[in-house]
């Protein structure tokens, strides 16, 4: 498969666009998902100075991105929120973003959840709410290569 | 005060160094202080191959960083976790370090926890366990800027 390296400048780019399409949600807190969605969680709530930045992280079984293999791990809390953006790099399988939301969404009835990525596959199970751009080959973010 | 933009391609020599310094450290787990800590953890993560990437964040009163005035919020789980390298971007005044260090030293007695910061203050209260650059003016960091 084709790989792509996705570096600083671009993804200084698109971040910006991804939060000019966040804008409108008025998040009050902002759920990375580890690790992937870490550095564009952090830009996005620096941009639209949201101060609650918390993140969760899943791990999979059998490497294999079916939902019923996907755990869940750490909690968050939403005291006195009621909507919440959750960010990670990429929709790829969309697997694991489907379970989180779907998470959230039982977990907590009360707060509106809506989710963001740069990435988003055609093929994903899950669209999330806001997305940059569409991903047709492997994508080498910066954050997975510049510090091997 | 002087500032000093700290862009990208700094961030990512310095984090290279990073890393080499907190190599033998062997840590299991590492924990990002939102938000600040947010990029360098997730570099860490990656260039360490540690899946386990956390984070907790601090609230501070009357915008004061004394000690008593920070709280912290959010829960981290270390199950069979013995090191755990806990990440921020700098150690300014060193109250808020000092605190997480303290608060997680106290609540998993079993584990072990060190430090790392990209900066660190000569006036700092706390000296980080690994740091690279000392820092003599304020520093804008990249995420902090470019996201605006």
């Amino acid at each position: 498969m084709d790989k792509y390296y996705y570096g600083y400048e671009e993804f200084r780019e698109d971040t910006r666009v991804l939060k000019s399409k966040v804008l409108g949600f008025d998040a009050e807190a902002i759920v990375a998902i580890a690790r992937g969605g870490y550095a564009v969680a952090q830009a996005l709530a620096e941009g639209l100075d949201i101060r609650n930045l918390q993140s969760i992280r899943t791990e999979l079984y059998d490497d294999d991105r079916k939902r019923e293999n996907i755990t869940i791990l750490g909690t968050c809390t939403f005291e006195n929120i009621k909507k919440v953006l959750v960010v990670d790099d990429i929709a790829d399988s969309g697997e694991t973003l489907a379970h989180v939301m779907e998470y959230f969404q039982n977990n907590y009835p009360d707060v509106e959840f809506q989710s963001a990525t740069l990435f988003y596959k055609k093929s994903s199970v899950y669209e999330p709410t806001y997305w940059v751009q569409e991903a047709n080959v492997w994508i080498d973010f910066f954050w997975e290569r510049d510090f091997l």
